[in-house]
This record gives structure tokens, sequence and C-alpha cells, in this order.
């Protein structure tokens, strides 16, 4: 059995890193290899390298599907977004073929949707990988998340992405933590517990706005009512409590079923105890298998 | 006439700023000096030659006050709050007595409070005195906003701050657009006009949190909805929103009388404009008229 018919690879190229997966047909690992190397720091050359140290280290080993920011307009080659409703085979027949230095690759398009809620436009590039894999694995119905940076959260129907929002409050967290006002009352990180879940319930409150609530954590430590220990998970609570009142706003369904979380284990831990904390029940599902599992189903329609 | 008998010295000395009036009985300035020298990039050494210079270029002034972070525990000497509902008599009679270099000084106390409307601590240091200056100017009553990096929206009784929120909206926009995704996306500044409108009455619904109003933008801006170059009023515009609508949740009077509006004036037109689609009248103040006339009747009050 040769390797070329078998195996293909996906690559998840996102701004700021490179992780890619040599796939057997199955859907599991055979190989893996990543880098800080997203496409914000290279240019096309160091692209052009990057894969071809690729093809180098995993040599005939058949179709490669790149997502995320490599289809921007950062990346190699803009690719338009599949427009919602997109399940797999939309976004396998909108790959767009071209090689980046001498390796052919499928660039696959991210999503973009206008929302029912509000009419505002929303965009994906390379969370729709996870999405897809979470339809192979069972959840093809329901509000899903992916914490992280700029989390998503997405209605599914049959697999198909329906629509989704996005709140940055993860890099909020990251920024205002890194330097600034909040900078100098944080020590050490978020952790759930009782602090946690008090900064959920009054994000979740929105009787106060987070701009207000957040210098809140600032003026309980000053005036002793809360630990610097404790005010990044206050700060959390706040950010995340905020973001799951606007998907329980939004989405009617909310906790009708389990709500898969995919992602980074400690985050999406928080995730799960703010959602319990509201009645929504939710399971955490390991984002490096979804991911090959959305790979796999993308190559299967692509391939067949 | 010698001077002494009639003229004295505030100070605001901030974080970042330090700024001196020599003024007269009439609470006119006589001289005025600022410079880059607040109580964070200076040690002890430093705020000492920072006094002496000043008591070397207004020699025989009168009594000298100083108000904000120079009474915290990042400045001169920490001088606790005065608690909430507190005016100027009870500012001047907390006001702590030292020396800072070869010049005696008061160091005027902040204030804290815990708010009526839901149970939480807040802190204030230097806003207090603009907020006595316009108690002086006829604004006795009723709500009133400091916009700026921590904007202080304030419920004034008689004269008296009776409680008080801090929205760190001015922080978040400088932070969030100096790095990051919405750095991308924003050329110029934030001026009025409709999108900036568009931004605020999103900001006031409430219908999504700010985390994901923020990354709004950026969507607007990838699917050409938002121009880079009107970015900044639609950010300005969420982060003023939910302020304002932060005030009127908790402020039952809003919108009774004229709400004074302190700070920044390009700022304070945004806010003006933000609070007349509320249907909120204001008028703006000036800042420094302001703080002149808080200082005089700090001093009244302290020498009489």
């Amino acid at each position: 059995m040769s390797r070329d018919d078998k195996t293909f690879v996906g690559v998840n190229w996102g701004s700021t890193n490179f992780r890619a997966y040599l796939i057997g047909a199955d859907g599991a690992a055979i190989d893996e290899y990543s880098a800080p190397a997203g496409v914000v720091s290279l240019d096309r050359d160091g692209m052009a390298a990057k894969m071809d140290a690729l093809a180098a280290r995993w040599p005939n080993s058949g179709p490669v599907y790149a997502s995320g920011m490599i289809g921007s307009n950062v990346g190699w080659r803009e690719v338009p977004y599949a427009e919602a409703p997109a399940g797999c085979a939309d976004l396998a027949s909108a790959a767009l073929a071209t090689q980046i230095g001498s390796v052919p690759v499928y660039i696959v398009p991210g999503i973009t949707c206008r929302r029912s809620f509000d009419g505002a436009p929303d965009v994906m590039r390379g969370e729709e990988i996870e999405m897809m894999g979470l339809a192979t694995l069972g959840t093809a119905d329901g509000w899903i998340a992916l914490p992280g940076t700029h989390t998503k959260w997405a209605r599914l129907e049959r697999g198909r992405v329906i629509e989704f929002f996005t709140s940055m409050s993860g890099e909020i967290f990251d920024r205002l933590t890194a330097q600034g006002l909040l900078a100098s009352i944080v020590a050490g990180e978020a952790h759930d517990g009782p602090v946690f879940l008090e900064g959920v319930a009054a994000g979740r409150a929105r009787r106060l706005s987070l701009g207000t609530l957040l210098f809140g954590a600032r003026a309980r430590v000053v005036r002793g009512a809360l630990s610097k220990a404790d005010a990044a998970s206050y700060i959390r609570g706040l950010l995340i409590g905020s973001e799951i009142a606007d998907a329980m706003a939004v989405y009617p369904t909310a906790g009708e079923a389990l709500v898969p979380l995919i992602g980074n284990r400690a985050l999406c831990t928080l995730y799960a105890s703010a959602l319990q904390a509201a009645g929504v029940a939710s399971e955490l599902v390991d984002s490096r298998t979804a991911c090959l599992h959305g790979f796999r189903s993308l190559h299967e329609l692509r391939h067949d």
C-alpha cells in the first residue's frame, strides 16, 4: 500500500501559528508538526519555504488542505468566504486549488454569515474545520462554542453552520491585563471557583456594561474586596458571563442539548463552569480530534 | 498687598501628569505650569524636586493643595478616601497636611462610595476637585460625567458626591485600537456623525455585550459594511453608548436636567452627541475652570 493513495495533509495556518497533520484514511494523525510561523510573520517567500519544507518531511503524502488566515488578504491568496448556511460540501467545492512553493494546495474558504438576530455580518477563517469535524463526531445540530482569543458561538443544523457570532473577550482579557490599570491588580491565572462565578453572574446580569464592570475589579482590589490572586478569575468571569448572556439572548435553543466546547482545555473548563451556573450542560471536545475529522470529511468529499 | 495673603496653589498630580495653578482669590489662574511628571514616573526624590522647583517659581504663594494619585499608595503618602456622600467641607477637613521636599502641602483625599444600585465599591482620586468646582459654578444637583480614559459618572446632591461609577471605556478604546485585531481596521480619529451614532445605538441596545459588538466592527470592515476611516467612530460609539445605557439604568433622574460634561473638548462633544441621541441634554464645562474653582472652594473652607 503506497502512502499517496491513502494519506492526506491538513494544515491550520493562522495569523500566529502553523499546525500540520499527516492524516490516515481513518482520520488519525500519522505525524504532526507545528511552528510559530503564522502568516503575519511571513512574506510570500517564507510561506513557500514553509510548504516546501513540509513536502520534504512528508513526501508523496497525498492532497494538502490548508485553512485559516492563509486564505485571507494577508495570506497566500484571498479565498472568498463561503456564505452560511455552509456545510462540508460547500467548503469542499469552494476550496481554491493553488500552489504554494512547489506544493499543490487546496485553500479552504472561511465562512461568513448575516445574523438572523441583528442583521450584522460575521466572519471566520479556520474554525470551520473543527465545526465540520464536530458534525462527523456526532454533533450536527445545536449550538457550540470555540473558546479562544476570539470565541466563536455557532448554531449548527444537519452539520451545516447556520450562523454565528464572535466575541473578542479573550483578546480583551489579554490586552487589559498585560498593561495599564488592570495589569497592576492581577497576580496569577484565572481559576474556577466562587470568585470566578461571581464575575460570571455580574457579566450575565447586564446591569452594567463591561467597561464599567471591568473597572469594578480594580475598585474591589483597592477597597480590599478582591485579592490580586483572584482578580484574573473575576475578570475572566465578567467576560465569559457577558458572552453567555449574548448566546442565551440570541439562540433560543440554549440549554436543550449538551453544548460542545472546543479549544484550550483550561479555558473550556471555565466556560463549562460558567455555563453550568447558567443551567446549561456542556461537554469538552478535543480540538485536535475535531480538526483531524474536519479535514478528513473535507478530503472525502473532495476526492470521492 | 502681599501675595501670600491672597494667592494659593492647586496641583493636579496624577499618574502621568503634573498640572499646577497659581490661583487668585477670585479663582482665576495667575500663572500655570504643567509637565508629563506623573507620580508613576517619579521616585520620592523626584516628587520632592518637583515641588521645590514649583516653590522656586512661585515664592510666597500661599497654601498648596495637591489632588490625585499623589495621595495614593504609589504617590507621596497614602491619604484614605473620604466616604461618600462627600462634599467640599469633608474633603477640606480630611486633607492631609504634610511636606513634599521643602514645601508644606495639603494632600486632598479621593472619594470612595458603595453604590446604591449594585452594592459595589468605586473610587476616584483627582476628579473630586472638578466636581467641587462644578458645585461652585452652579450645578450642585443631578448627574454629571467626566469623560476620559476612565470616565466617571457621578450623582451630586447639594454639591456633595452621593455615588458614582467608573467606566474604563477610554482605556479599552486606546488599548484595543493600538494593537491587535482592531488596530488593523482603524484609520483616523473618531468623529461625530451617522456611523458614530450607529455605534451608540448598538451599545445602548445591550442585545450583545461589548466583546461581541467590538468584534463586529472588524467583521463589518472585512465585509465592506464599514470603512477604515469610520471604524474609530463606530468603536467609540459602541463604548460610549454602553456607558450611557449604564448611566440611564442606574440614575433614575436621567434627562431631567442638563448633564454637565467635564473633560477633553473633542471627547465631550462625542458624549454630548450620544446623549442627545438618547434624549438627554448636556452642556460642556471647561475642565480647567472647574478645577480652579474646586481648589478655590477647598481653600476657602480650609482657611476661613
